[in-house]
C-alpha cells in the first residue's frame, strides 16, 4: 500500500464487471446487453451531436433528456436526476441517502454486486437479508417492526442475476411498513418483464426508482442512468451531484439517450423481441436439463444437475461463448445467460447441447 | 431539508458553474471553453463511435486512449488513469488521496472553487493559504517545516481565476519539502504556457499531474480528464475509481479524446493561436485602462481602476456577452474573461469601449 493512499483506500472492495473483451470473434453474452442495437434515431442524433460544438460544456442538468423522461413516466421534472450511468446515480443514493449514522442499510444476500462495493465507498452499515430458497426476496423479512429504522433499503426489480421480480403490491408493503426509510428500487432491467415502481411515487415518498439506458433501450456505450423520486429526495441527490461534478453527461451522450427515450415504438418492438427470445431460450435450456428461474430480466439464470457452473462456463469459453458465472456461495452451480438474438441463442443452444454430450460420453 | 438525506447531505457547498445558456446569440465568455473547434479528427471519430456498438459497454479501462496519454508524455501505461473530466478524476483524488485523519490539506485562498466543495464532500480538513498581494502563489508558504505532514497540496497551475503559473523549479520545491504528501498539480490550462510537472515524476514520487481535454483539446463536451502519478498512487486511485463506476467515460467519448490526443499538430496550430489572442486581447485591454495579470492560460483576470466587476458584467450582459465575475473576497473587482477568437475579443473590447464611455459621461 502506497504512503499517499487515503487511509481507507487498501479496506475498499471494487467491483469487477464482467469481461469486456476485445477480441470480437467471442459471442458476448455475460454483461447483459441488449441483443438489439440501439434506436437508429439514437444513432443519428449521436452523430449530429459530434460536431463543432463538443468544444462547449454540456448542458450541466441535462435538461432535455430529463424533461423527456418526466414526461414519459408522468412526473415533474424535479422529480428526474440524470447520471452517468445508473451506477453513478447509485453511488450518489449510497453517499446522499444511505449514511445515517448507526442505522443500517438493508439489502439481499444475492443482489447487485456494485451494493456491497458502494457501502465500503461510503461506509454505510448495512445488513444482507437472505433470499428464501427459490432465490425469491420474501416480502415479510422487510416488513418486521425495527428498533430503529433502517437507514434504506435497496432492491433490484427484477433481482439480479437471478431475474426475478417482485410485484408492484410486494414494493408497496415494503414502503408502507419502513415509511421513514429511502425503499431505492433498482429497476436497470424492468422494461423486460416487471412494473416500475414510479406508480407508488404518489402515495409512498419514500419510493426511488433507478433506471438506466444500458438495457432496455440498448445504450450501454453511452452510459446514462436516471433517478425518478420525490422532488425533496431528488433536491438531495443534486447537492451531492453538483458536490462531485457539475457536468456528468457528455454532449453526445445527452443527444443519443433523448433520441431513444422518445423513440417509443423501436423501444418497444425490440423489447418484446427480447421477451419472446428469452422464452424460446427457457424452453431450449430445459430441454438440456437445466433448470431456469423464471427471468423478468434479459438473462437467465440456470443451473444443470449433472454440471458445475464452472464446467459449463469454461466450456463455453472454449467454444467463444462468455456468459457470466459468480463464484459465491449458494450461486456458483449457476450461469448468468444474456438473452441474445434468436441466432445467438441458438449458437448457445448448440454449443451447450455439444458440451453436455462431450461430457457425458467421458 | 428531507428526513431521507444523509445525515451530511445539508452541510454540502455544490460547486456552481459558470452559466451554461440555452440562448446561443449570447457571446460566452465565461466557462474558459477553448475559441477555436476540437480537432477534425476527433469530430470524425466521435462521429464513427456513433454506431450500433452503442448497444455495448465501453471499455472500462479506456485503454486505448490511455496508452496514447502515456506515450504522448512518455510515461508508462499503468501511471495513467482516465475519468469523466477531470473534474471525476479530482473527486476520486480528495477521496482517495486527501482523507489523512488529522492532517490537513493545503490549498490556496483563491483557486478553483471545486475544491472546498469536495473538501466538504469528503470531509477533509483543510487550511487555506493566501495569495501574495500580486495574487501569485508563495512557494514558500508551502515549504514550512509542520508538525504533522499534510495530507496534501493542491495547485492549479496556472492557477484559476488569476491565470499566474508557477515555475517547474518551484513546484520541484515544494515536492521536495513534502515528501511524505501528495502534491497535486492541476493542470487544466497548462497548454497555454506553463509547463506540466509531468517532468518530475521521475524524481518526486509524491507528484500528482491532473490534465483535462476540455480547455486546451477544445473537447469540453465530451467530458475526459485525466491523472498521471507513480503507478502505486494511480492504483490507490483505480481502486476508488472501481468502487464508484467501472465504465466513466462512453464509446464515442474515448474514441473522440483518442484522436485529439493523437492530433498533434492540430493542437499546437490551434494552441498557438490561442496564445497570439490572449496577447492582443491583453494589449487591447490596457489599452483601455485595465490592470491585467500576465495570464498563461486562456483567459485573463482583470479589472478597471474605475469601475466594479459586477458593474462591469452586467454591462457586457447587456451586450450579450457572458463573463465571470466572482462576488468574493479579494478578486470581487475582477473579471474573469475567457481568450476568443480575434473576432470575438474585438467585440468584447467594443463593447467594454462602449460600456466605458457611457458611464465616463454619465
Amino acid at each position: 500500500m502506497s504512503r499517499f493512499w487515503s487511509d481507507h483506500v487498501a479496506g475498499l472492495s471494487p467491483y469487477v464487471p464482467g469481461e469486456q473483451p476485445s477480441d470480437s470473434n467471442l459471442l458476448k453474452l455475460n454483461t447483459n446487453e441488449h441483443a438489439w442495437a440501439p434506436s437508429p434515431r439514437a444513432i443519428e442524433a449521436a452523430k449530429a451531436a459530434a460536431n463543432e460544438q463538443l468544444r462547449l460544456y454540456p448542458d450541466p442538468e441535462s435538461d432535455a433528456l430529463s424533461q423527456a423522461i418526466a414526461k414519459l413516466y408522468g412526473v415533474d421534472r424535479d422529480q428526474v436526476l440524470v447520471g452517468n450511468g445508473s451506477d453513478e446515480i447509485l453511488a450518489h443514493v449510497f453517499n446522499g441517502l444511505f449514511r445515517r449514522e448507526q442505522r443500517p442499510l438493508l439489502l439481499p444476500d444475492i443482489t447487485y454486486g456494485f451494493y456491497p462495493t458502494y457501502c465500503r465507498l461510503f461506509e454505510v452499515p448495512h445488513q444482507f437479508i437472505p433470499l428464501a430458497d427459490d432465490f425469491s426476496i420474501d416480502v415479510a423479512d422487510y416488513l418486521k417492526p425495527r428498533t430503529t429504522p433502517p437507514a434504506g433499503i435497496i432492491l433490484a426489480n427484477p433481482n439480479a442475476p437471478t431475474g426475478l421480480a417482485l410485484s408492484i403490491d410486494e414494493i408497496a408493503q415494503i414502503a408502507q411498513a419502513n415509511p421513514d426509510t429511502a425503499v431505492v428500487i433498482d429497476e436497470a432491467y424492468v422494461d423486460f418483464g416487471a412494473q416500475s415502481a414510479v406508480v407508488l411515487l404518489a402515495d409512498y415518498p419514500n419510493v426511488v426508482v433507478l433506471q438506466t439506458l444500458s438495457k432496455s433501450r440498448a445504450l450501454a456505450g453511452s452510459r446514462v442512468g436516471f433517478a425518478i423520486a420525490s422532488s425533496d429526495i431528488i433536491a438531495g441527490l443534486l447537492r451531492v451531484k453538483n458536490s462531485f461534478h457539475s457536468y456528468p453527461l457528455d454532449r453526445v451522450a445527452q443527444a443519443a439517450a433523448l433520441a431513444a427515450i422518445e423513440d417509443a415504438d423501436y423501444f418497444e418492438e425490440t423489447r418484446q423481441a427480447l421477451i419472446a427470445a428469452r422464452a424460446t431460450l427457457s424452453t431450449q435450456l430445459k430441454e438440456l436439463g437445466f433448470d431456469v428461474l423464471p427471468s423478468q430480466a434479459n438473462f437467465v439464470f440456470a443451473k444443470h444437475p449433472a454440471f458445475t457452473g464452472e464446467q459449463l462456463a469454461n466450456g463455453l469459453r472454449e467454444r467463444k461463448i462468455l456468459v457470466r458465472h459468480f463464484n459465491l456461495p449458494r450461486i456458483s452451480d449457476y450461469l448468468r445467460i444474456t438473452v441474445g438474438t434468436p441466432q445467438q441463442c441458438q449458437q448457445l443452444i448448440s454449443a451447450l447441447s455439444a458440451i453436455i454430450t462431450t461430457m457425458v460420453n467421458k
